[in-house]
């Protein structure tokens, strides 16, 4: 490449990083808020949370022209295109981590402020804490091309899964304890189950991460436990 | 581009299509089974399902490998880089509903073999042929480069909330009515979201057939109902 198109693509590489680490740092935002929300029961809130996902969109679609752009006039090879490919894989994940933030904020507002039983928004919280680590450390992982934390964020689901499980078992004795508790519990379940989602996704980044960084994908097969489809036997319906 | 290198990129070009249909292809078979499985409280063909998952994923992978070494070759602009961009995304979309349909078939090995009142293996039937002709549809407008036939598919989306919206109060009624269908009821529950979230992946597809064609993204917000978030509310609790 001519030296001249040579600074306007790292320049434009530049530019897909930083939009990356401003969707990531709204979506780490309208994670926490989302379940901020759900813990405290906050309407206003939760409706601020359903309107700012817009702006998360937006940026997918950016971070698309941006990418087609940059390949069109660079013609990278090797590193420098897996890195772009990366970036589009990378923002697809945070889409549909503002979108899981809005579906909390959503059934926050169809709880109408009903509060949580004091077990249940511990375990919530303890979730929620793991969860947006791993979404940080994916994202830092990302920012600082760093192969090792990557793989400590991929290792890491399982912890989530084992979480999500006893939290699920909880939200079944209350419902099957009283009837009053289904429609309660039932949004309560869709928000672990959305918020280990988030987990999931931070776990697709960090693979991107390694796909970046060695040129292939992550093959081994993490030990998952599908937590809602398992376990359930053990709870006593 | 010389001669002989634009063959070897037609080529290659020809053979993410061909390899974007197989996977297509795959999910399609994959969901169908998957439903059947549950329908019918098929054990044994719920597990084929799950142990054939691993296909896609392998797909997916071949996808993204292909599709950086084409760009990297054949240094592609305008509207072949972005039909290749395309077929990551679709190929993305693809994995997922093949998880998806994964996920429906290990809910019918928990159930194991409890089979679904009439008035809701009916509903589900109908939901089911409602996505899989979405699904069939964007594929096809992929294949054929169809812009109308992609955007009929974006619309129709909507349908299939209502349909999901009517079982899902159904679901919810069958749990209250006796605590003993707690479990099942929120297994099928977590099944009609996830057939409801292969049309949402259905509808990916056809925004990216637009995407690849008119060089820019499907603006319009389509007027979504989230059917498991809001209309509880109707349901007498």
């Amino acid at each position: 490449m001519p030296e001249q198109t040579t600074k306007a693509f790292d320049s434009s590489l530049l530019d897909l990083r930083r939009t990356i680490a401003e969707m990531g740092g709204i979506a780490e935002t309208q994670s926490a808020a989302a379940i901020t929300a759900l813990l405290k029961s906050d309407t206003p809130l939760a409706r601020r949370v359903i309107a700012a996902d817009e702006a998360i969109d937006r940026l997918q679609r950016d971070i698309e022209t941006m990418a087609i752009a940059t390949i069109a006039r660079g013609q990278p090879t090797a590193r420098d295109l897996r890195e772009i490919v990366g970036t589009l894989r990378i923002s697809i994940d945070l889409e549909r981590i503002g979108d899981l933030a809005k579906n909390v904020a959503k059934r926050v507002v169809a709880l109408g402020g009903k509060s949580l039983p004091p077990s249940l928004a511990r375990g919530i919280d303890h979730m929620t804490e793991m969860v947006l680590g791993q979404l940080k450390n994916s994202l830092d992982s990302y920012v600082r091309r760093d192969l090792a934390a990557a793989l400590e964020v991929w290792k890491g689901d399982e912890d989530v899964d084992a979480i999500t499980n006893s939290l699920v078992r909880e939200l079944l004795t209350l419902m099957v304890q009283d009837p009053q508790n289904i429609r309660f519990g039932i949004h309560l379940l869709f928000c672990a189950k959305n918020i280990e989602r988030v987990g999931d996704h931070a776990t697709n980044i960090a693979e991107v991460v390694h796909l970046i960084m060695e040129g292939h994908a992550l093959l081994d097969v993490r030990p998952k436990v599908d937590c809602t489809s398992i376990p359930w036997v053990l709870v006593p319906v």
